[in-house]
């Protein structure tokens, strides 16, 4: 096997690459977060980089055009390098930074006092032994501990045993104890001599497909000192969690390389974390992580192949907690780590976190939780009942599968609005910059708008039209041209095809369809909806009026949405803070019925027919039946 | 710091000594085994060995003689080499491979069947997955567990979880679980696929002072694979549990060397029982282990220094179990490691065990459970109460102390009797070998025989006789000759001095004063004892009528008078093979009421009166009152 180099530019790493292995592998082994949203497939062509000199073996040139071709340009996960070889990797290629939803929605930010923190530390005062009362040692401490705290029958490590009778005497009979649950039960994870005792702190995670938050908050007052977030280092083995799963079984030591690369991302957030609040890595004793099922999975290092595989059946959805050591975490060894409970394989803790938040399920009134990404995750329900599903919305919303869409991140079109007869154009961007591509909220914005200034059908297609320089036949595709080259960041036009509003109605349609088969399933009308709560970073910058005009979202009065923000982390942070908090998310996750939505025809009939704008029915949209342009 | 090499012979092994090492020192780390009855304190002189060449400075040399100074002795514990040294060390200075008491009385061999043993296998045939039916792996196994076990929401290791999909498809949904009970929690602690599961093994522990024992027990069938017992390494750091304790603690890493020693001891046994049986390592599955309580602190390198200092407070009494990776145990490394509840200071989970196996627990008459070592437990009561202490009767029956003292090996006297006016002497050694020294039970024998022959008087005092040969005074102290140096297998007398015997009447002082101090402390009479339990190596041999006789044991019929044996391991293989021994254990621990000796003047009262053969106070001994020599 012949071993080769590669210089990556322009960060001037050197890093060897054995002949089986493409550049996008020597790019994650370098530390290089390279765009992969199809996990080295082939098929997205977001890992172009440039060839600057040397040889290789390419398997596939992917959507890549003559052009690029001859500019040098290559897709990192289909060549081989076969000689040494320099390769700049352009900042279009790099996973960026980009807007991570670290906190709840304004409107939503109840605040969090901690009532009974999942770890905490007591102070006691034990008896002094004499002839008299020769108790040992740890019945001592344990019968203080019952008067005080009602704990009865610990667990507790051997090493703490081990040093106990010096902790005792040194502390004169005085001991601070760090008590943590695992889930009920109580363990004793540390004991300090004396009541002078170190801070504590905790940790709520939000573990998402893209990006990961992180709070870091003082058990003791409930207060969060900082929250930090980043996009998930995974997203180099894919954009979606199919991708996530196929490649950590397909690929040796897959699982292990996913398990570490999520564990870095978490350990990166901890640094920055602890560094700006001046908090010791060691007096962080507890975690707590909402995330979707496969990300539990390869958080834990736990195999996740049948969730993608009919039946779609996970490992398991509850946990008992584990340690920080077990994961290598950067936090107190002992360190107790708490996922909160999934309910299937597409509806994870994540979602539980989120219904927690919202308190639907101790309402009388029905109420709708909807988290839209690469899946529409919803909860429909009250305090009597609860149903869920998840429908595959597909990546469209996160840019996934579309020409020139992208993240929420600088520079992507986040509104836009296309004038009728003119067909002027006036767009937003995250970050007031120049336009370089279109995210999730602004392309629903886009579908709303083409049809409102009659660029297309209820059916996504393109009218005739008088001649406009915005729309153009281009390869035999039509598509309107949102940014002309000369406006644009990038160079060349932001458009929007034929084939990208095809997809987007698919999405849209998922997402509804799901909304449509819960209600049938339990025989309610969507008047019955009293409240619609929006999850997700997606969620933030949505144009609820567009979402509804294409039919995306239910056809309810403005008012009854309410935007919740990152709810998963909040979730996670509840459960941190309140044990009663934990104990309601595991009887919510039991609670919620799942509805699974490939059985039967209810899904696939109601999909079919919300791939119109708004809906074949539209009966189902009152509000917008006659503003529309009757097309 | 100078290093010089010491060779021992005839081992020929040669190792590196610093120059603050003694030779005792160098042995340990040689693994030789060499006897240290004081721990190297330089007292007991029984580390004796001869320099063959080299230079050393000498810190003490003890009970030498001049004549075995000239001839090269040395005692290795007071022996630090200044240069490269050839030391031999004699036979007699080596701990040898002695009887040991593996198993238990046979008239009170009562079989155990595996009731609930703390480790099962259980076969499972769980429902395959479907659309219909997508519950997690994990609740699909927990809920046929709960089915077909009763257990309820069991503990289970990550890595266990992590294989969990695999596994369950493996069987084809059949699987085998092993469960293993942690003090009334369940945990699975590893699943097979199918049912086609390997056999599984336990081992009960006798960790003594002085040996240790171990049974190898098939968990399936309740069956004895195999006994093996040998000594207690840790004997090199002294022959009791104080000099252990205090090696312990002053010395540098003292109580890990302590651990690892006893584990080494363990270790050794394993192997001998796994290789004779062909059982592999990894299907020792679960461990008891019953031992005093600064074994137990020992054996799991708990701080044991306040067992030894007033007011005698132990670290615990009882512990959750912990797992053979905990102590490098060699057995499957989740093997869980189960230590018997202790009581106090001095009356540990061997007791305990002990206490158990009698039932004395159970019964309406009252009974009294001794197990007479270097300290005396015993555990007086019935059905409705109980109590125990402990007396210190010192190293004497274990032959500690007593010149000729030596323990039940090859060539100790077992029994002997004085011909009164001859003073001849009949005497039986272990293995009919020629006679080296005398054992626990000679000890008694020689007492009572004395006594009766009238050598000595009732406080232990030679009398004035017609001159014989057997009676001498050497170095200025009286003495009896019982072997003559062309008889004994040493080549010199064996003897008995007025020294030993007033420290054998110590010793059998403290015993019998420990169970008339509980007797008076629940207010009844020596009669009242229906029946008395001898347990213990010690108690093998013993000559009941003679430790009556010498005031040792109560004057009670011999009928009432049983020899249960090892009742440490027999306890603890209770506890392996039925939960309901464990939890009986538990409650027995916490049942027994310990009366501390040294509070108040009850015990010393007793003592004193007890320093005559047979005691103070002769109707208490009413069977020999009259037959005794009424010197």
């Amino acid at each position: 096997m012949s071993t080769n180099k590669v210089r990556f530019l322009p960060d001037d790493i050197t890093i060897a690459v054995e002949s089986h292995e493409t550049i996008l592998d020597a790019a994650v082994r370098a530390g290089i977060a390279v765009k992969s949203s199809c996990g080295g497939a082939g098929t997205c062509s977001r890992c172009r980089v440039i060839t600057k000199s040397g040889q290789a073996r390419v398997n596939s040139t992917g959507k890549l055009t003559e052009e690029e071709l001859a500019r040098g340009y290559a897709l990192a996960c289909q060549t081989y390098p076969q000689s040494d070889m320099e390769i700049e990797i352009p900042e279009t290629s790099r996973l960026a930074a980009h807007q991570v939803l670290t906190s709840q929605g304004q409107e939503f930010d109840q605040s969090i006092t901690p009532t009974e923190p999942l770890f905490k530390k007591i102070k006691l005062q034990l008896l002094e032994p004499s002839l008299d009362d020769h108790v040992d040692d740890m019945s001592r401490l344990y019968s203080e501990l019952n008067k005080m705290a009602e704990v009865d029958s610990p667990c507790i490590d051997l090493e703490i045993i081990q040093k106990l009778p010096q902790t005792v005497r040194k502390g004169n009979w005085k001991v601070t104890v760090s008590l943590a649950d695992i889930k009920g039960r109580t363990e004793i994870v540390n004991i300090e001599p004396g009541w002078d005792y170190k801070k504590y702190y905790g940790l709520a995670l939000d573990i998402g497909t893209t990006t990961v938050v992180a709070h870091l908050v003082d058990l003791e007052s409930g207060e969060s000192l900082g929250v930090e977030g980043t996009y998930n280092k995974q997203a180099v083995f894919g954009d979606d969690v199919i991708s996530r799963i196929i490649y950590a079984v397909e690929h040796k030591k897959g699982l292990e390389q996913m398990q570490t690369t999520i564990i870095t991302t978490i350990n990166e957030l901890i640094d920055n974390l602890v560094e700006g609040s001046h908090v010791d890595h060691n007096d962080i004793w507890y975690i707590t992580c909402a995330a979707n099922t496969t990300m539990t999975h390869l958080f834990l290092g736990i195999d996740p192949e049948y969730i993608r595989l009919e039946p779609y059946v996970p490992a398991f959805n509850s946990i008992n907690p584990i340690t920080a050591a077990d994961l290598s975490i950067k936090a107190n060894p002992k360190a107790r780590i708490y996922c909160l409970p999934g309910i299937a394989s597409y509806v994870g803790g994540d979602i539980t976190a989120g219904v927690e938040v919202t308190g639907i399920d101790k309402q009388d009134d029905i109420n709708l939780f909807i988290d839209v990404g690469t899946n529409g995750e919803m909860v429909l329900g009250n305090s009597e009942w609860l149903v869920a599903c998840a429908c595959s919305a597909g990546p469209a919303f996160e840019g996934g599968g579309i020409a020139y869409g992208m993240r929420a991140m600088d520079g992507a079109i986040e509104h836009i609005r296309v004038t009728p007869g003119t067909l002027d154009v006036y767009w937003e961007t995250v970050g007031n910059k120049k336009p370089v591509g279109i995210c999730g909220s602004g392309l629903i914005d886009c579908i709303s708008t083409l049809r409102e200034a009659g660029v297309i059908d209820r059916t996504g297609n393109f009218l005739p039209l008088p001649a406009n320089e915005r729309v153009q036949i281009i390869d035999g595709e039509k598509l309107f041209i949102l940014v002309p080259a000369e406006e644009s960041g990038t160079g060349t036009d932001i458009t929007i095809s034929q084939t990208d509003i095809k997809d987007l109605i698919r999405s849209k349609a998922a997402v509804f369809a799901g909304v449509q088969t819960m209600l049938k399933t339990v025989g309610l009308p969507v008047e019955a909806i009293e409240r619609v709560y929006i999850a997700g970073g997606f969620g933030r910058y949505i144009n609820l009026h567009d979402a509804i005009n294409i039919g995306m979202f239910p056809d309810l009065p403005l008012e009854r949405y309410k935007y919740i923000g990152n709810s998963s982390v909040k979730g996670a942070k509840m459960a941190l803070l309140s044990k009663e908090a934990r104990r309601e998310a595991e009887k919510l996750a039991e609670k919620i019925t799942y509805i699974e939505l490939s059985i039967g025809n209810d899904f696939m009939e109601e999909f079919v027919s919300a791939l119109f704008i708004p809906h074949t029915n539209v009966d189902l949209f009152p509000s917008i039946n006659q503003a529309c342009n009757p097309v």
